[in-house]
């Protein structure tokens, strides 16, 4: 079975019953999974994972935007984390026997249907991105849900589907599609932050590093130690073995030990595979002898 | 839903018409998955390995004897593989939501109708095994299917179920519950036979090394390197990863390389994922963090 993942962004983190109407609006529709949600009040953000097929994914990111207009005003939200629209962002991920074209053609319809049914203007952004300006969400983001309208009313930023000014309490939207993004941190065993920010631009794509990283150093305050934080953006070509080991030697040319590492939220299983096949250098592995694998594929009977 | 192994071991490889009707027999009880079968026709023996619940295990497992019985006459079978049985050997091995004592108790119960139903004696052994000389499975078969009878003349090897003789052409059976087991070898850049004994005799529990580790120093004649070739029979105790390292610093003290890893048939996630852990230095890293983990639990709605 076709498996893509959707990883929907939606603007509110402190009201609990308004993440409850809009996680059971998602839960209800049918051949979809919940695996995850988070709600970050900081941020004011709540963080869905869903799985399915194609259709059944168009529904439940339908059925997210019904619920979350008529529960969110962007005028009166305040958060730590950018946004610009009450469905902020929709992403979606190949995760088994589906392709990236797929999950492009698949945010295309999703961001036509919304469009047409909310009259919410859809930004494509990443894979799906229908210019080089766009790939990047930052860049569409930019100015937030305040500075939109001024924004949107440079035919530039004129949006891929729907009107072309932003609708008047849920913003706009960015809906694409993408890899598996992996949230790696690796923690230093010192207090020092020149070294995580010396690492992290060491490590990152902006400045010279792995393609598909992000990264900056931070500091621990209530530990006392730094961390190089990371965005792995596509973990089969930028192996987070290799960032791992590429980390720990920066960290030793100033004489820090790496402490530990973490990743932040789901990870799929290949990724830590192909950490076990570098590590214990396994030579002609093959995804089918994981039980887990093989049981998925003989399906139940 | 709880799920178990189940890896019969048919004393029969070479005629494929006769492991087809055998494969055939146990692929259509309902509720059991086949996850392979793999035929070694040196050894004249074939390996099944099976996915269920406890009831459609047993059943699969009866109609598996049914079928060897009546196409498998152990006066005529030879190979290189030590059996004593038709059916020759059948371990229970818990994968998700299912404890070793349930696997146990499993093994009971279709010994107990394997003896009933076709008049064979059964040993229980392993984890299942009723006194400490029944433990090990080579202990059982030693004397194989021509010794057989001879063995059981001896009160101390009635069997745990079943007549105190060998069935006339299928001998005797043992069933067990064990860990997953793992086939693990680690290649070494030398020709010298010497080196991989040594680190085999280091690393394996009969001379003093891991508790689950079975190992021995062979030679790979066509490739003109060694191996030291083990089996991990309970990786959640002796994870790979800290065989393999023991294995790379005992190749040291030689002043050998490893020059690859190899793991044979199936391996549960858990045991790679552990190894990753481990090489990435990874905190607080729970098993549902895996997005196949997560998707498994969710079940399809």
């Amino acid at each position: 079975m076709p498996l893509i993942e959707c990883v929907p962004n939606v603007s509110e983190g402190r009201r609990p019953e308004v993440v409850a109407a809009i996680v059971e609006a998602v839960r209800r529709v049918r051949g979809v999974r919940l695996l995850d949600a988070s709600s970050d009040a900081a941020h004011n953000r709540t963080v869905l994972t869903l799985a399915g097929e194609a259709g059944a994914l168009t529904a439940a990111v339908l059925a997210l935007f019904e619920a979350a207009i008529g529960l969110i005003d962007l005028h009166t939200h305040r958060g730590g984390h950018p946004r610009f629209g009450a469905v902020d962002v929709v992403p979606f991920v190949p995760i088994e026997g589906v392709s990236m074209d797929a999950c492009v053609a698949l945010a295309r319809d999703t961001a036509a249907a919304v469009a047409e049914r909310f009259g919410v203007p859809v930004f494509l952004y990443e894979e799906a991105a229908t210019r080089p300006g766009r790939v990047n969400l930052e860049a569409i983001r930019r100015g937030q849900f305040e500075g939109l309208a001024a924004k949107m009313a440079d035919p530039d930023w004129a949006p891929d589907f729907g009107p072309p000014h932003p609708h008047a309490t849920a913003g706009a939207t960015a809906i694409g599609a993408r890899m598996p993004l992996i949230a790696f941190n690796v923690n230093l065993a010192t207090d020092r932050l020149d070294v995580a920010t010396g690492i992290a631009a060491a490590v990152r794509h902006s400045s010279g590093g792995f393609r598909y990283v992000k990264a900056m150093g931070v500091r621990l305050e209530d530990r006392g130690i730094v961390q190089v934080s990371m965005n792995v953006t596509n973990v089969e070509k930028t192996p987070i073995f290799r960032v791992f080991e590429a980390v720990r030697r920066e960290a030793a040319r100033y004489g820090v030990a790496v402490l530990e590492s973490e990743i932040v939220g789901l990870v799929p299983s290949a990724a830590l595979v192909s950490a076990a096949e570098y590590f214990l250098q396994l030579q002609g592995f093959s995804p089918r002898q994981v039980l887990e694998t093989r049981l998925r594929e003989s399906g139940s009977s």
